[in-house]
């Protein structure tokens, strides 16, 4: 079995430098916790002052809740069969949810505790979202959620995704500024609300050193980050803070192709494109600290259900024999932490996460 | 929470016609369990006579072993750190093993109890195996294996997946006829061991009449089936047997775009292409005794870690409200199987996995 290293150094870096970003913008800091899944990566948070937090699920909140979590978005828009969990959770928790649309508060009629909610804004990415040049729609559902009892408007969220589809800097710094302006539009179009403002990915967070208008920033991804971080720019190759560690089953010389035990149910199939290549993760040699990046760049570049393949491995099929132990930084780090289920530090310690047995 | 809905019928008919398949062709018939993980399907299969099993890791088959299985193949060429589980399997079970080097050899002298091996051909995929021209090369592994005490050479596995590139029949039938003509002259050549040969992903299983030279087929994903399968005619849309039921949380006219609560760590991120349109499942019509196909296709197009993205809904986009459940045939089963980590039948019954709680 292939096994997920945590480098803790590295991630408590990681939520450090965000941290201090947040407190040095004057930002409060809710970060996004269904990248590690884990009650005690969780508990790191603390000792930078992190009292608040967004997960996407109820079951997420329920876990993060049961390791003392008191303050909770649920920063995906509000299933109408989650009622009975949130019934039951904002008993002894302050849950937040969001809203996009005014069909879904038919089914939170039957509030049993007081509910905030934030409004969806949609500044371009087009997953989710009211659009941010809505107005009406805004004030819409605005108007329709005074009439719920115990539902009550807190402000404004976005997620600007569409940053991890920018290559070029000015292309990012465009998506961040034209999702920070329309917020500060918003922000005072309803100023009456006095509404809050939450914003933030990974990208942007990392990457932009200004947020007009933001009080809130929710990003999840940098306290691992991953492959496809480093491609965006957004972190460097060293503040990657896990790899997976996966045994060498096959060498195929013909090909020099190596073979790990490691595929799809440990990776995740998420891809990122290097020039003309598909890959699912970047080989970095370890070390007795962990790892470091050797001079020449190999690639994952095919996965089954549990195989993974490096074709054309250069110098590292040379060097690497059967039953050694090969690290793989992931493309997509929250993918791969779901499937794993658990860490192991450099160290050697297990770290549970919410789908642990 | 998404549910992956299981419809046992069309289940137990998928194995009944693979069963029917291999006897009506003299096959012996040894399923790949790696698609359902679960003791209660596997049971399933015994009532088709189903006495012996592939999986692809020492921990499905402790899990089956458990569950009462006798014979097992771990179709995963030997990871060399797996050699304490093969110890201990092999004292209650008859567990055999996947070899196509020599190096790995060197791990296996310390055999506690008689394993066999199959010696794995490539006949074209180039993902791992021994290429079935390389005669030499399955001599030397021969040799040295002979001097391994407790190891026996039992036969050839061929694991023909380039099966899933092809697209024109022509092209299977190609793939088919190469793969089953050059494990015959195996056959022939290595008569002195009176080899098995075992044989047959599940493109090559379902569309393929004829096995001359195999002895035994070792499918997988038949089980279910899924929408690769359809897409590469292995089956029909009636025969897939998972679905997932996902409740709608979104919806946007200005794109015809419906959203719901279903990402890529619920289907997985594998995708297949239809036409010029990258996709992670097809939505299908609820119904009482299961699903059924509407006229027209609507496909899943977006995927993040909880939210599923249909865009150009068309009818469905008008007829469907926010809280109504979707039901969607997942791309690739195994992946989502592997994700969901149970199954609730069509008549509400909950299935276990290797992966529930």
């Amino acid at each position: 079995m292939p096994t997920l290293l945590l480098d803790k150094e590295k991630c408590l870096r990681n939520i450090e430098r965000m941290a201090q970003k947040a407190t040095s913008n004057q930002l409060s800091f809710r970060p996004h916790f269904k990248t590690h899944q884990s009650a005690e990566i969780g508990s790191w948070f603390r000792e930078f002052g992190v009292s608040k937090i967004c997960v996407s699920s109820f079951r997420m909140a329920r876990y993060f809740a049961d390791a003392g979590w008191k303050d909770i978005l649920v920063a995906f828009p509000f299933n109408p069969h989650d009622l009975p969990q949130l019934n039951e959770l904002s008993a002894n928790t302050s849950i937040s949810i969001l809203l996009d649309n005014t069909d879904t508060l038919a089914f939170l009629d039957k509030l049993k505790h007081p509910i905030e909610f934030y409004i969806d804004i949609d500044t371009g990415y087009g997953r989710t979202g009211i659009k941010s040049g809505n107005k009406e729609e805004i004030e819409k559902l605005l108007a329709s959620s005074g009439k719920i009892p115990g539902l009550e408007f807190k402000g404004f969220y976005c997620h600007a995704g569409h940053s991890y589809k920018a290559s070029a800097n000015s292309e990012k710094e465009q998506i961040h500024r034209r999702a920070t302006g329309e917020l500060m539009n918003l922000k005072q179009e309803f100023a009456s609300y006095s509404p809050v403002v939450l914003y933030g990915d990974t990208p942007n967070c990392s990457t932009q050193d200004e947020f007009p208008g933001i009080d809130e920033i929710t990003p999840g991804n940098f306290v691992f980050y991953d492959l496809t971080q480093i491609l965006l720019g957004s972190c460097c190759p060293k503040q990657v803070a896990v790899a997976l560690a996966c045994t060498v089953t096959g060498r195929y010389p013909d090909r020099k192709q190596l073979v790990i035990h490691g595929g799809g149910i440990h990776f995740s199939k998420e891809s990122a494109q290097v020039a003309d290549l598909t890959v699912f993760g970047q080989v970095v040699d370890g070390t007795e600290e962990g790892w470091c990046f050797p001079g020449e760049k190999v690639f994952l570049t095919g996965l089954s259900q549990e195989h993974g393949l490096m074709e054309n491995a250069g110098v590292l099929f040379e060097k690497t024999r059967i039953g050694n132990k090969l690290y793989i930084l992931p493309v997509h780090s929250c993918m791969t932490a779901n499937l794993m289920k658990e860490y192991q530090t450099i160290r050697g310690n297990v770290i549970k996460t919410i789908n642990s047995y």
